[in-house]
């Protein structure tokens, strides 16, 4: 059990999370020490740094995050939370508090997909994701924090009383849309309550809040 | 931990595996005692059953399979294998080792929603799957498994020396495009090497071949 910094590669995005926004989250929550490596989406950098992934195989699925954690190269932002958290032996230590944010984290990947493909295309793309896809994808989130959480807010909790990858994936899910405009913060307060509860309580972590202050000020 | 007879309701269908079919090849793969509960795709009965999961807050998601493991009910196909190894004692007990499966299984994700999106989609949809989609992501998903294999042939083998969820994942996803006639086993043996060698094993561990004879014959 290592206790480097944690080495993160990903995008320039300014405000909006992202995959590796929610790996950031999620470190930030734990109090886990790490540095970025932020590359351009529009100064050709990313580019750049995308063709010499393939070529190293340093990620033959070039994409990021892509992080180094005490030694290994972990990519699949998922996947590379777990793996932190196995790591630094932050999990809950019981399969069916690991299963319930496992089991969000996957649904919440197909969100992600479709918040993507939906705010990086076209004005019609972008209009049907806060007039339709939005609203069921949340529905669908928000019933399963009420089916699967152990805890009184979040899905479960790790050793150290705070929350793991799944409800990172949720906070950072909701930020995103917010940020980007698809949905407001009133709206999920209204009609995503298990959502909204997630979302308001890891945003006040004190690093997580601190993240998001320096971003929007 | 348990040792009752897993329970799984899914689609009936037929040859084909789908997300359930992985589940199935990962139960079998494991000499794990289970029992399905099929629905029918035509007959109304899956339509019946996915709004009655929607109502009773069975599976807000209202996807299939859902299992129930020694009375959990467990859905999200992949968070349910890895639930299953939990309790059954078949993970590999390493982080890393544990991180491959999960990472690869992550990426698998995307390669099945594509696979479904364009299997029951168009004729343009199936022809655009077998001529660039599959293509594309069988070239990362054997990039992958270069990358990440920690044994000869599978990404890395549980306590029992069997495969686990990714390397059930790969298995399954090379089953449905093969079946389905996005590809040939002929060129998955000759352009993806690594997962050509992960189907080859997979598929002669002795339960799975005598399901696979079963459902051809």
């Amino acid at each position: 059990m290592g206790n480097e910094k944690i080495h993160m590669k990903y995008l320039q995005l300014g405000g909006i999370g992202g995959r590796g926004g929610v790996v950031r989250f999620f470190m930030l929550a734990h109090g886990l020490e790490y540095e970025e490596e932020l590359y351009g989406m529009t100064d050709g950098s990313w580019t750049e740094r995308k063709e010499s992934m393939f070529k190293t195989g340093e990620n033959p699925a070039g994409t990021l995050p892509l992080l180094e954690v005490d030694g290994k190269q972990v990519t699949q932002h998922v996947a590379a939370m777990r793996y932190i958290a196995r790591v630094r032996d932050l999990t809950t230590g019981d399969a069916y508090g690991e299963f319930v944010q496992d089991a969000f984290a996957d649904q919440y990947q197909l969100v992600r997909d479709d918040w993507v493909r939906h705010s990086f295309g076209s004005e019609e793309d972008k209009k049907k994701l806060k007039e339709e896809v939005v609203k069921r994808h949340f529905k669908v989130l928000d019933g399963l924090i009420t089916k699967w959480q152990t805890e009184k807010v979040y899905l479960s909790l790790g050793k150290n009383g705070m929350p793991l990858w799944g409800d990172a994936a949720a906070f950072g899910i909701v930020y995103d849309h917010i940020k980007t405009g698809a949905i407001t913060k009133e709206e999920v307060d209204a009609n995503y309550p298990k959502l909204a509860a997630i979302y308001s309580n890891f945003s006040e972590i004190p690093s997580v809040s601190q993240w998001i202050s320096e971003k929007s000020g």
